[in-house]
């Protein structure tokens, strides 16, 4: 028999674990910091719900992890979550706003697995609901950002656009095709501006004049913005950048055409690379009221912590499991090594105690594999004394200590 | 329009979402002190796995959330954290032994949703692989009953007995009807001795000779063990636990007969109170090789953390969202308070600017609402002299100060 993680899954353990682990917490950090709080909702949410995001319905089918209970009740795997926190603002209305939740946890999709792309992978989201205020978008592109460069990435760029100013812009598209335009103008980073030429050609659009609008950057983008709707958004937003710092990261980019039928402003994407997503988002101010509920401006961001993870995990160094393993030179001494890996751990070590009931030098050569900085020898000699070795396996040395000079040691080692 | 969440589940949001994420990271902190490293396993696998657990095949089907992805892959979420190990240590043999993992994550169950019984909870748990010693036994409920200290628990039991040992003490009740009079004994608390009396005489038992070994406690559970199959591990566990602290909360109990188309040895459970379980666990060797790995002894325990955090919550105080809020009189002060908040935040503050834009009433009123503890207030007059109020929202007081004031002021608060 072998047994395998479903397709578009995987495992993250050992070593791989402890790194994801460690970035969870540095984003979680930089999150509380901003006054986000965490909010947990369940893995699953009604199929009602997950169906009414951006009007899919039925089709949305297709792209969740949909089943039925024994009940015969439709429900699906979450595919986001903002769905579920806009269910709780639908349904609570008496939560005082503005909201500022955050969840680090993992959505599912039944995407085509592929490099960087799964069925289960973990988001990490910060959203504001009930403001309207460009501020709010900018704490929480600013949470994002600091959260980014905490796990130390400083190469990525903020597209910016804004909905309202594309609609202004781009007015001189039929209606009726200027989702399809979009579409095509989305594929720029895959298919080229040849590509997407072509599509809008099909279209019967003047894609000479859509493409040197959506290529245009800098001063130039922003003069095409000038006098449209939304410009006021960008600018400010562009303002508070400075404030915060993240300023020289931001690019108006009105290629920026993804999720229009959900965003209702201003949009973010971040790039770390060519056509390399670490996340994105944007002001959603219709959803809450199309879901039912209270007239409730929303916007937010999410990070792909698994994609971030996995550009991550190589530059981490490594950390041991444990930074001290007691061993013992016989079964008679197991006593005395509980003793000592308790005293350890009430001084804030991490500290494991040998359990394989194997002899000493298996004992060390486990603590070696693992890479375990420390080694306590507890020995019926230097326990006369009230003393134990401790061997530093770095750097392969050993000295006869008492137990508070051994914490003092392990302590001051970086 | 109104939205639920699933049948069985429940959102822990706002307050309740803070708290339940302090609960975690209490559990965490002290499962990395004991070596136990976090890995992260997919929500749901293959139905192969599942349906391998005590032999269930088939009809695991009725107790946990079955479905088929597109492709008609049979799946099923994870309805314990233990499957998932055993397939890794199944398909990876190549990790060094023993293992030490944690994992802190939801599982679903297709249970009837009761008071502290739901179809999503979490548990916390911590297993070692690959050590026959009770020591790891020890080490894994040593870890467990400090994490429920930690989180300020004292009066909780934890119950110990024996699978060999039982299976050695009532060899004198015919193999074929066992099983089913250990499940008569499992519904003591639910249905009395004499209920389950009543259900061991129509299976034709000596239901008096059956019912008075079940119920010896203390040394007279000592005596009736004695020579028995599983005694030294008894002992030597009840040993152990002097060392680690533990010795008081343990009772050697013949009526703990759960789990034992599973268990292999010492079992555990942690009563918090008359038929209110908080968790537990106990060793199973022969699980990995069951499902066709290698010969690898394996023990842990899980935490029932959801059930933990329903005890938990009513007691543990409300925290403010943030620490400090940052207000301003009027809109032309935004980008000072942005300065403010951000020195706030590298100060290492929990700190929140207000994205309301309202006036400044509102703003205070919102602060309050939201229970935090001080509100900087950023104003023309006091900007002049580079200062800004800083309002204590406890004591009403207020005071003209410079940044560097304030952020020793507020830290200085505990």
């Amino acid at each position: 028999m072998s047994y395998q993680t479903p397709k578009g899954t995987k495992d993250l353990i050992g070593e791989e674990g402890e790194k994801f682990q460690k970035a969870i917490d540095v984003v979680r950090s930089v999150f509380e910091k901003y006054g986000f709080e965490p909010w947990f909702t369940p893995a699953f949410e009604t199929f009602e719900l997950l169906s009414a995001k951006g009007g899919l319905g039925e089709a949305v089918k297709e792209e969740i992890y949909y089943f039925k209970d024994k009940a015969g009740r439709e429900l699906g795997l979450r595919f986001d979550q903002t769905m579920p926190l806009a269910r709780i603002a639908v349904s609570k209305p008496e939560i005082p706003k503005p909201i500022r939740r955050y969840a680090i946890a993992p959505v599912w999709r039944y995407d085509n697995p592929q490099a960087m792309r799964w069925r289960e992978f973990w988001q990490a989201d910060v959203d504001i609901i009930g403001s309207s205020s460009t501020l709010a978008d900018a704490e929480c592109v600013a949470a994002a950002v600091e959260a980014l460069e905490k796990l130390g990435f400083q190469d990525f760029l903020l597209r910016v656009n804004n909905r309202k100013t594309l609609d202004d812009i781009f007015a001189f598209i039929p209606e009726g095709k200027r989702k399809q335009a979009f579409r095509a103008i989305d594929k720029l980073d895959k298919i080229g501006s040849r590509g997407v030429k072509a599509e809008l050609d099909k279209l019967g659009l003047d894609s000479e004049k859509i493409l040197s609008l959506v290529s245009l950057s800098g001063e130039e983008a922003f003069e095409a913005v000038k006098g449209r709707r939304g410009e006021a958004e960008i600018s400010s937003f562009f303002d508070y950048a400075k404030e915060y710092g993240f300023f020289n990261k931001l690019k108006l980019d009105l290629s920026l055409v993804r999720g229009l039928e959900y965003y209702t402003g201003l949009v973010f994407e971040i790039e770390a690379g060519k056509g390399v997503s670490f996340g994105g988002g944007g002001r959603y101010d219709d959803l809450i009221k199309t879901l039912g509920g209270q007239d409730l401006p929303a916007t937010g961001i999410s990070l792909g912590l698994s994609r971030i993870f996995e550009e991550l995990k190589s530059r981490e160094p490594a950390t041991p499991r444990s930074k001290v393993f007691v061993a013992y030179v016989d079964e008679g001494l197991v006593k005395e090594a509980i003793r000592v890996v308790k005293r350890l751990r009430e001084a804030g070590l991490r500290a494991e105690i040998s359990v394989s009931g194997k002899k000493l030098s298996s004992q060390l050569e486990y603590a070696d594999k693992l890479d375990m900085p420390f080694v306590v020898l507890v020995g019926e000699e230097e326990l006369k004394e009230g003393k134990y070795k401790l061997k530093s396996m770095r750097e392969r040395k050993e000295e006869v200590l008492s137990l508070g000079e051994i914490i003092e040691r392990v302590k001051a080692d970086a």
